[in-house]
């Protein structure tokens, strides 16, 4: 998959794409990350791509003229979808995260500061997405968490090792409880059930604790769970 | 404040530090951010920080020795929080981000691939904060996406030009739209109301925008606001 990333702030893209999974993935010829800033399309002399808000107010706004042109720089594939990241966007969640992994190709707008002049949305009509109710300084952590997220899901991100298939929410449950060495640490003991090599109690035992993990810290996904069953 | 990062990749905590917000903020003496590996306390001699789960599966599981020893080594002050980041946790939003702004240091514990031995919970026994109902590869984002939004709402860390005041939640809705120059792009004109100066009906066109907004893209907080106005 392509990520295309426009950003005031390009080297907090690339710094992260170069470690850990993401390395891998890109390493591996599974994604590639562009990020393509702005202000290298702005047609004034100071390279500026805000400017203070009509009608008053705190902050600056993104000018229409640089990020548009930006946009229109990218060549689009047939499988193409945009994103803007912004708190006014639906809530991520990992049925959006499936959803956005059919794409071969991602673009993704970041704000920084105020925000977005509101006819580049109504010029380029993203699909808006939040990563939940809070505020952030610019769009390119969520954009990095979208990035992560999906690419966990792509054929060869993850070694057979990993596997996505076991995280939390991929049968509606947080996960169970983790154990490794040592068996005993600070008088604390590996529950004995996961030490036997019996694949069906240690099933169960899991399947047992997610539940109830689920049911105390997450009363709303439990429900749904139910209803589900 | 003083933000402790337990990770074992504190570049990707270090770097994003260097920009923007972040990077006054620390130049202004308002956060330090420390990031401190698990790696350097190992007690083993391969400096090893993860092993396979007991009981069997895919992916690591962050042993509880390294973790914990790094853990302590943390001089504490008396107003401290520690959060784990994790999918498990509560998930996060303004009213989390304002409650955790109250402290002096907030040591921010960071899993990677699998996951935390179930032992390091139960010694330190953290607050768990999730970003929402998806999975990604490791802490770090959750963690940055922490600092960055309680670090915002800390005296000095926004010039007067920006204000935290007039981001979305901070009244439970969303943001009215923003336009800055120029006056027409493309044949999208800045609504006139914004260029007239009068700022009472400035005010009844954002606010009448927020609403018209919040009803549209997330009736569930307006049916809240609704419900407290």
């Amino acid at each position: 998959m392509i990520f295309d990333v426009l950003t005031l702030f390009p080297e907090m893209i690339e710094n992260y794409c170069g470690f850990s999974i993401m390395k891998r993935a890109i390493d591996g010829g599974i994604v590639t990350i562009n990020a393509i800033n702005p202000r290298d399309f702005t047609l004034n002399k100071h390279k500026k791509v805000d400017d203070t808000p009509y009608g008053g107010g705190a902050g600056m706004v993104l000018m229409p003229q640089p990020y548009v042109d930006a946009y229109e720089s990218i060549k689009q594939c047939d499988n193409t979808v945009t994103v803007m990241l912004s708190p006014q966007g639906e809530p991520l969640n990992d049925n959006i995260v499936n959803d956005l992994a059919k794409y071969d190709q991602m673009i993704l707008l970041c704000g920084h500061y105020e925000g977005f002049d509101e006819r580049i949305r109504e010029i380029i009509k993203p699909r808006e997405i939040s990563l939940g109710d809070f505020v952030l300084t610019g769009g390119e952590l969520p954009a990095l968490c979208l990035i992560d997220a999906v690419s966990r899901k792509l054929d060869g991100t993850l070694g057979k090792i990993e596997s996505a298939a076991e995280d939390s929410f991929s049968n509606g449950l947080l996960e169970y409880p983790h154990y490794t060495k040592p068996r005993v640490y600070r008088g604390l003991k590996v529950p004995e059930v996961l030490l036997n090599g019996n694949h069906k109690d240690i099933n169960e035992f899991r399947l047992e604790k997610s539940v109830e993990r689920t049911k105390t810290k997450r009363p709303d996904l439990y429900k749904k769970w139910v209803e589900n069953k």
